[in-house]
Formats: structure tokens, sequence, C-alpha cells
């Protein structure tokens, strides 16, 4: 059996909080102390505040581009920022641009977000590098608990051929990106179907079912797997050439 | 807390078994009988299996075009069955061909999987109507036991831009589809980003957390959620001039 366990009363996080002390002692006086093996699932925006990845509007000027794809219905500094943070533009529509962001990631406004920012006018980016942000709050958690745990960071990504996001990982620490069922590919090097299970992402999925429509649960312990592994969210992307379905 | 709680021991499934009530009888004797608002997901294999959806290569007589696609590299006879579960070809690359199936599902092969089949040259086909699937199922399990359940029959589905399978609904009832999180649309009509939870995607994905590595455990129960509402897997597809990341 597996548990999902949201870990509730974090307070609003803020450039230069510690993050995995405030979960390892919210988790410890709430009687969920961390275990081995637990995987501890950050959602993106928590994160970033901590790391100070926040933009004002204000001191933004929007070139050109911007102001072309935003077609007066969207603030243009805030596709500047997008741009920013893109390495490219897969698709455009309106003023929505789908991007690949500098992790390689493909996903709505380059993972940039003015929802549940610290205030208005602000945006949320992104993490520099998600894997070394989980590494760091798995590091942090041994060093506090002497616990080894897995970390996975999330976002909520929209997809191809269906509707609604789902959470996925673009950082991790401590398990697998993914794991190997078969092993087996055919001769010309396609993974044969159902052979490979992304199960950073699953994992990040679980973690949504107890997120609640608020987003008010930035962090969730997913108890009760026995991964073996050391991966990196950056596995997970997949070279063009490669991908089948795109 | 949400448990995610794999149901261990079902036999081998074939046509005319009546899973609810295998599903209803081991979790009875295993002291995990089903409760209310539990969501019971079930791999699409089985249900498969017991509907009887399982082709013989023996009888299928390849077109020319399952002879082009399979390239020598793959039975023609299986292109021939995957043909006829597709309702168009997305993709081709060697032997491997990106269908959309006759539900508007975007999975390699149409979904025709000879993995885990009752037997050599066999192949299980997706079931023709899978909400229909689980709506018998979950109208099967309130005559058995009086509790109403929702249930979830998933695939494992490769996915564009990024590695490995999750698995994903293919069939529903008695839970949503989707969660509508804010509401909000721009003024064209599409989506804000990550406005709508796939939250059936996230529930097969989670279910496939305990399957362990052998697809051993068609059945998983998922308790703690508290859904409000009744769907589609249909509701899941989405009509290409609305697909942003198309």
């Amino acid at each position: 059996m597996i548990s999902i366990i949201p870990v509730h009363g974090l307070p609003e996080i803020r450039e230069g909080d510690d993050l995995a002390a405030l979960v390892v002692e919210l988790t410890q006086s709430n009687d969920m102390a961390l275990q081995d093996r637990d995987v501890l699932v950050l959602a993106q925006k928590g994160i970033s505040k901590a790391e100070g990845r926040i933009v004002h509007l204000d001191g933004i000027e929007a070139s050109e581009t911007a102001v072309r794809i935003a077609a007066g219905e969207r603030d243009p500094r805030e596709i500047e920022v997008i741009l920013g943070e893109a390495k490219s533009i897969i698709r455009e529509r309106g003023p929505l641009v789908i991007t690949q962001t500098k992790h390689g990631f493909i996903c709505a406004s380059a993972g940039v977000d003015h929802s549940n920012a610290p205030g208005p006018g602000m945006l949320v980016l992104l993490p520099v590098d998600p894997d070394a942000s989980a590494r760091r709050i798995r590091d942090r958690v041994l060093e506090l608990t002497g616990r080894t745990v897995g970390v996975v960071i999330t976002d909520s990504f929209g997809r191809p051929f269906r509707q609604g996001t789902t959470d996925v990982a673009i950082g991790i620490a401590g398990i697998p990106a993914i794991i190997d069922l078969r092993g087996t590919k055919d001769r010309i090097g396609y993974e044969l179907r159902a052979s490979r299970t992304a199960i950073a992402d699953e994992i990040a999925a679980a973690s949504d079912l107890v997120r609640g429509k608020a987003e008010g649960v930035p962090a969730v312990i997913v108890r009760g797997l026995q991964l073996e592994g050391d991966g990196t969210a950056q596995e997970i992307v997949i070279e063009p050439e490669f991908d089948l379905f795109a």
C-alpha cells in the first residue's frame, strides 16, 4: 500500500526560507516524521519563491516581439518574461504560447505564472535547475533528520491530445525518473509500447490528488514506494528525433 | 490522506468472467472491503479479457497497407488488427504506428498489445466502449455490496515531449474526468494555464505506483478521495482545433 499524505500548515514561502527545515518541523510536530524511502513532493512554486525566482513586471520592458504576441490581450511585459525563460516557442496562438524552457520541458508560458505570486504585478519563474533544487532539499532533509528520502519537484503541465493538466516532475533526486519494465527495444531503437514507466511523473500526478482545489498544499509525502535508483528529471526530456508522438 | 491499495490474488481473467464479483470477493476476504467513494482502478487488459476482446492472428489476413507498414520487421497481421482498431494513423515510423483509436484516444498501436495475452499468437484489444465497461463494473459493485464507488479503467500510454509511459484513464464512471479549478478562460476561449486538472488521469497514474514491475495487479483501490461528479473518459479527448499543444 502507498499513502499520499498532505503536509498542511506551511506558511507562505519567502525568498531565503529553508523549505526543507519548514517541512521537517511540520511533519515532526504532526506525527508523520519523514522516513527512509519516503518521497517528498514539493510544488514548484514554493521552491521558486524560496529561491527568489520572482520577477516584478515594473522592471520589465517589452520587446516588439512580446508586444506582437500579446496582441493587446495580455500584458506584453509578461510575454517578455516568458520569452526570457524560453529556449524556443513551440506554438503560438493568440497571446498563448507553448514553449520549450531552458531545461527542455515543453509547457505553456515557459512555466511562468502569476497565480499565487507573492503580490500583484509579480511573476513566479521555474527554478533555474530543478534537479539541483531537489538534491539540495534531499541533502538538507538528510542533514536535519538522518533520513534518506526521494524528492520530486512538480508543476502542472498541459499536454497534447488530452484535456486538462496533470502534475509532472520537473526536478528529482533520490528516485529514478523512469523504470524500465522490459528492457526491450525494437531493432531500430524505438522503445516498445509500455516498456518504460515514467515513475517520477506518476508520483507527481499522485501527489496532486491531495492538493485540493486551493493549491494550498505545496508539500506532500508519498510513503510506501520501494524505489531504487537516483535519476534526474532531465532524463525525462525527449530528443525530438526520438519522439514518436510529436 | 489517500491510500493506494493493490488488490492481490486475482486469477487470470477469462472471457465471461465477472470481474467486479472477483474483486469484491477478494477485497472482502482481505479485510479491505470496498467503501463508498472508493475509486476502483482496473487495468484495461483485465476488462478486455473479460469482454472477450481477444484476436487470434491465425484468422487475420494482412492487407497491402499492413504489409507495407510492417516493413518486414513486425507481423503484418498485427498491423492489420491495429488498423482495424484505429480511426486514423497519426504517425508512422518503421513498423511503429501512433494512432487515434475509434474512441478518439491517441496512443501507440491503437492500444493493441500482445503482452500478457492469454496465449501466443493472440492480441488484446481495448474495450469497445471503456466508459460503458466502467459503468457496468460500478453498477455491479453497487449490486453486490451496496457501495457506491468510482471506477477508472486504465492503460499505459506514451506521450509527446516526455520519455516513458504513464497510466491514463480510458474509461470512467462515478467520478469527474476533469476538475475545474478556476473556471476561467481567456476571452478567445482557450483554457488558461493549469486551470483544469485531469483528475481521472492522475488517479490512473497513482494506481500504477502499486502495480509493480510484473503488471500482476490489475485491480487497485484508491481510497480517501472526496470527488463529486460523474464524467466520462470521452470528455478527456481533445478536439484538434482546441489542442494548443499538438
